[in-house]
């Protein structure tokens, strides 16, 4: 199979939007900026949802559902999160077709079936949950509420790419109700750490957890916890946001409670979600210029065996003893393809099952029956092995931990090479063009400065980092008092 | 706990609409016909999901995803599916929002933001994923393609019920294509199989499998499969349905591929659902007056512990050997609440989880420390019974699946009980009148006797029972010649 993939060092942009599509992992729909997610792709996604649901359950969450719309009057309660989503709301006004007279076989919105209040499909959903926790919540015994779900959201952005920016994505969201201050602004915190832990542990990608600054906070948060990653273009991605709410969304939609001592209180909230982003990030951090490289705790397919063959006869004796390391693969629960298509060549199938991701590829051939060997072949360095058939099984069960710890270390090495310390406007400016990454500058703190720096260079600032240690400095752009570095960098 | 339910006698439907929302199945929501599913209610719902997600699979297909908008123009190009669904479609139009300059801190749409074509909200997605298969099929090599989707649909239906008619609600959606007409009838027909097994063994409720008479097929279908269940009131339940669509959707989205022996023709379709419906049939077909009733396969929990004791010593003690005791169920996969609130007594305790439709429960009191006994409850049959604490999670485990099957037997011998042969009209309207059920009757075979029996009794033509004998006879209502009997029945 040829690849023609054009290189990361030729047009990263290009190199990514090609990959997606080859790959297998989604491509555009006939519809303005949605996607979709190929069957490949989304078993990736499915992975991820997976081990997700299982930390949020452990987490003491529970999953339910709530509506796709959102009344107009019920979206514009909270204010501030009504402003920050309006401009990209897709509106539903109508509720009904009708033959249309003037072209006949042609359907036309029905001018009689217009919608008393107009409905927004829910570009987050804040308002339709708070809506909801009204009626659940009475006194103190109803709290906490920990509540995700899991669901489709449409936001309407203009310029739209594969995972990084659709109109519609999915995600999950969870949305808590707690009795004190201090208990939500511990779980936005925990549902950051947890979300840290996927990230770096299951997607082999490092992460940064920081607060947002006020300009880049969630519309009706009052504070944003986020996780952010660095591509390997040196631009950065946020992979995750958790917010504290206050007492916001309770006093837009009249959530109180009773207290132990018989008082009403608002009720704290807070929020948290990660979406199909994270698919663009796994591929933008891990693959190669041969195509996908995934970790093997997201592969769909963690070992591909691949038959050398002349002869019917040959591949009949390679498939006895591949049936047999199959069995031995599926105990341990190692997912495993045998590709014994007759219609390609070996070198067809290497090519495919590269541009695929595949963490571990075994070749097979009358040789290695002999010698009793197989050749092990690992996606993310391109290395290959003769590995004898005896422990074969544990061999390949170790390499893809240790193929799974790799990426993340080779991730984390590029990572740290890019969080560059900067003094000056001038350096910052230099870093940024040359170099990229995490530029790490003191700040005055203001939203003025943030933003003229932003118009200077597209770089904002990812985050506050929550490690940063106390350390006085002058602003890189003002020259005025700071207390500590910011992240900056060009972001996705 | 006080239950306050109304009777199944008294009256039917207000017994489901109050025990739904009683036993935190589902709420209505502010948004006019949508829905809220409430975590108990999702809980169920991922069981069914996830022992369907498992046969799908099994039966070799992948999940994928697809746009939730359908632009107007691809909509409309299989005409009979466009009309069939027309006059129920949410349509956005605009793309955003704007400050209302005469109401402050409210919005309104911006009429700058209309769309130039407007979008459906799917109310089923053929025509999005028959406009992408165009791309993925080119030759007999790229078939069949096996595909399913886990979305949310909009119809915007004018009286909805909870769970049983709702503006939006989740399914799954099958859409597969293949080379041959006999390949896709064969899968439309194995994917009605699959859904009545899972009815049948997981859901525990006796479905009759068949097919829709033209009148009830699908819009855009050839042929329709079903599955149909009975509820306790004699009405029926279209569980589930499976579409061999022929070429339709081929020639209107013109997918074609090339032959082996490289002739171009168009690909054969099927399409088949199930959705959030289902979690009405189960409680129309199980619950009593005292609440919910849960076959173990689908129940949240399956097993809740309450302790009886008047001191904290006595609660110690008890919950020493519960401890152990949920243990060793925990190792058997069976999912056990131990309930062990200190604010609520037993009594409330007994009602709530009865309600909730636990089918098991257990208490455990001081005398029952003395004796080594436990008293054990069915919900089913709202039996008790004291069992020594030898052996008591071996038969907790044997009791769940005798729960499981005997609810099964019970609902099957209340639908032998009411498939009622009749061989006049007059014969069937007093059936339907003072029995309900399905109606077993011949009918002559045209769409309009089929309409004016509905016009004048209200049941319609369930399925043509797959299993039916030949058998010669005279139409009920017309008299004309029928060869063989098919069923009707007043249907949810």
């Amino acid at each position: 199979m040829s690849k023609n993939l054009t290189t990361r060092s030729e047009d990263y942009s290009k190199w990514y939007n090609e990959l997606v599509v080859k790959a297998d992992l989604a491509e555009n729909s006939g519809v303005r900026g949605c996607m979709v997610i190929k069957p490949y792709g989304y078993a990736i996604w499915e992975k991820m949802q997976a081990e997700l649901d299982r930390m949020f359950k452990e987490t003491g969450h529970q999953n339910a559902y709530f509506p796709l719309f959102v009344p107009k009057s019920m979206f514009e309660a909270e204010e501030t999160n009504a402003e920050g989503f309006a401009k990209e709301c897709a509106v539903v006004t109508h509720y009904r077709l009708k033959n249309d007279p003037d072209k006949p076989g042609k359907l036309m919105v029905d001018p009689n079936a217009k919608l008393e209040e107009e409905l927004i499909v829910r570009p987050t959903s804040e308002a339709i949950i708070w809506s909801t926790y009204k009626g659940w919540v009475q006194s103190y015994r109803d709290l906490p509420l920990l509540i995700n779900q899991w669901a489709n959201v449409v936001r309407w952005e203009m310029r739209t790419r594969l995972f990084l920016r659709t109109a519609e994505f999915l995600w999950q969201e969870g949305h808590t109700a707690h009795a004190t201050r201090q208990e939500a602004i511990e779980e936005s915190e925990k549902m950051m750490h947890v979300y840290a832990d996927f990230v770096e542990n299951f997607m082999a990608i490092p992460v940064v957890k920081g607060l947002k600054t006020e300009t880049e906070r969630f519309a009706g948060a009052d504070e944003t916890y986020c996780i952010e990653a660095l591509m390997q273009d040196g631009k950065a991605l946020q992979a995750g946001t958790s917010h504290f709410l206050g007492q916001n969304f309770a006093k837009a939609f009249d959530v109180k409670f009773a207290t132990a001592e018989g008082k009403q209180e608002y009720v704290w909230g807070t929020s948290w979600g990660v979406s199909t982003r994270l698919m663009g990030a796994l591929v933008m951090t891990h693959s190669d210029d041969n195509g996908l490289v995934l970790p093997p705790n997201l592969a769909p397919i963690q070992v591909v065996i691949v038959p050398i063959y002349k002869s019917d006869e040959e591949l009949e004796k390679i498939t006895a003893v591949v049936t047999d390391l199959m069995t031995q693969f599926k105990k341990l629960k190692i997912s495993v393809k045998f590709d014994n298509r007759t219609t390609q060549k070996p070198g067809f199938k290497f090519a495919e099952w590269e541009l695929k991701g595949v963490p571990v590829r075994i070749a097979v051939g009358p040789k290695d029956l002999e010698n009793g060997t197989f050749e092990v072949a690992r996606r993310d360095t391109l290395s290959k092995e003769v590995v004898s058939k005896d422990g074969i099984v544990n061999y390949i069960n170790d390499l893809l931990e240790t193929i799974q710890n790799d990426l993340f270390q080779r991730a984390l090495g590029y990572r740290q090479n890019h969080i560059t310390e900067v003094n000056s406007f001038e350096e910052f400016k230099e870093v940024l063009e040359n170099k990229g990454g995490f530029l790490s500058a003191h700040w005055d703190g203001t939203p003025e400065t943030e933003e003229k720096i932003k118009d200077l260079t597209k770089a904002t600032i990812r985050c506050i980092p929550l490690d940063r240690v106390d350390e006085q400095g002058k602003c890189i752009f003002t020259g005025a008092e700071s207390a500590g570095r910011v992240l900056f960098a060009k972001a996705y």
